[in-house]
């Protein structure tokens, strides 16, 4: 193994001391409790388990949850009302609508009734034209972008000047965390799955963010020697010997890709533990602004 | 000479056509008559030529312009003001501000005035994240960068699954002609003045959007032999044989390049007049859309 670890548990651990001891601070100082809601619809197991996750983390630093599970047959109406509530109690600074949401809901409508002060996950259209342009900042930049950059930092690994290449181009990592590291003076390509010689422009990249959603896609030969790479991929796999029947891996073919690589995150225990880190973070930035304590 | 010549001027005449066309049928038919109003401040004497050439063409499609120039030392308070009147006024469809504005003007904020279902221009976030966001269409595309790929389309250059390299990232080109190329599948590369080896990055470009603002910056050897250029600059050179003592280039290298494209825009007579043919269209759109014609 060549790489060098880069361990998003510790990193999120980390973050999570610097926004526990802020909480604590604006208890004490100004009485303020920040607090983050919730909004599950249906069953879905993965979709629970995040959305406990979260709020577990939330416990943990002293951030107030509200969770709201509506059944799988909740109307539009039903969702978009629960939303507007949300956004006018004064004890919510956060929402988070836990995606997808079952198909007869109208995910842009129900995203759209989110206050942009408590759209924590900065998916709102004009959090992500302020992102990519000029002079802009966003209020919140969409959590799992912001994990990838804090990962980078964190190790001291120079983004400007550098070639990075962002492996697909979802709303929520790819688009965003190109115009991240545009921002940073990265020379940013934008590839997927209609890319020709993925490979070919994959090895060209100092800094590779593979989020494209592909078990262990990513190859030996996709990488250029000394790379930074960060695996934004969690996908389910068959493994009899595991308890489950199944395993997690991410986008990169980890075991190979570490004789390779420079840097390398795992997965699990890369980019997950920090997507939730930078919810905490969000929550706590939109408590404080509602307070007027920063613009 | 082996490059085909992308002729904006024809290709921009074509278009007044069919402008012409819709608006003297929305006029029988509906009543309406498209009305765009331009902002300018001041007597900066590039932005006087640029508003007058729009107001002319608007003339010769049949939209009704509404001009307003206001001296430079007009107050933030005043451009906003006059902003938000065209704003209420239902014969005007389309606001456009020239920019730049003079210092002293919150640029910013003389822009969120404009209501956005008359921002013709495409400037607002909203749009500019729209733009890039997959399942999102923004209400209007700015102008340039639907002048770039407008080209493309009426010379048959495939943009899907080819490598377009975008060479600078202003808010009002780089950025958002990144994010339509990348909504037509090509592999976007974003390179800039903080870019390693911007030669090297260029000619990878089967598709080469030049909009840096540096004279005659591209040369052969930026070139993939066969490459389609679309050459965004607008540069004032000396030129003592030249009428006025200077003449206009763009940010490529013409005589040399046009050599090795395989196709390529002329300065001026490519982009330039595509710019206000987008705008006269954007403007139809928005007196469609007014009158409920279109969603």
């Amino acid at each position: 193994m060549t790489a060098t670890l880069i361990d998003g548990n510790a990193v999120a651990a980390a973050i999570h001391g610097e926004i526990c001891a802020e909480v604590e601070e604006l208890k004490t100082k100004y009485g303020i409790v920040p607090g983050l809601a919730t909004v599950l619809v249906g069953t879905n197991p993965a979709s629970q388990f995040y959305v406990r996750s979260k709020q577990k983390k939330c416990g943990e630093v002293g951030i107030r949850s509200f969770g709201y599970d509506l059944p799988e047959t909740a109307t539009q109406e039903e969702v978009e009302g629960l939303v507007r509530e949300l956004g006018a109690n004064p004890e919510v600074h956060g929402i988070l609508v836990q995606l997808p949401l079952p198909r007869h809901l109208d995910e842009k409508r129900v995203l759209s009734a989110v206050p942009i002060e408590k759209d924590v996950d900065g998916f709102h259209p004009v959090n992500i034209g302020e992102l990519g342009m000029k002079g802009r900042e966003p209020k919140f930049v969409p959590c799992t972008p912001a994990g990838c950059i804090e990962l980078l930092d964190r190790y001291n690994i120079e983004i400007a000047g550098k070639e990075a290449v962002v492996l697909g181009r979802s709303n929520i990592v790819g688009l965003p965390v190109s115009m991240l590291l545009l921002k940073r003076d990265a020379t940013v390509t934008i590839c997927h799955s209609r890319s020709h010689d993925l490979p070919g422009i994959c090895r060209r990249a100092d800094i590779l963010i593979a989020a494209v959603g592909r078990p262990r896609m990513v190859k030996t030969d996709w990488v250029k020697p000394g790379a930074a790479i960060i695996d934004v991929g969690i996908n389910r796999v068959d493994d009899p010997t595991a308890k489950q029947g199944y395993r997690i891996v991410g986008d990169v073919d980890f075991e190979e890709v570490k004789e390779v690589a420079g840097y390398l995150t795992p997965v699990p225990g890369g980019v997950g533990p920090m997507t939730i880190a930078m919810l905490l973070k969000n929550t706590l930035t939109a408590a404080k602004r509602a307070a007027g304590l920063i613009p």
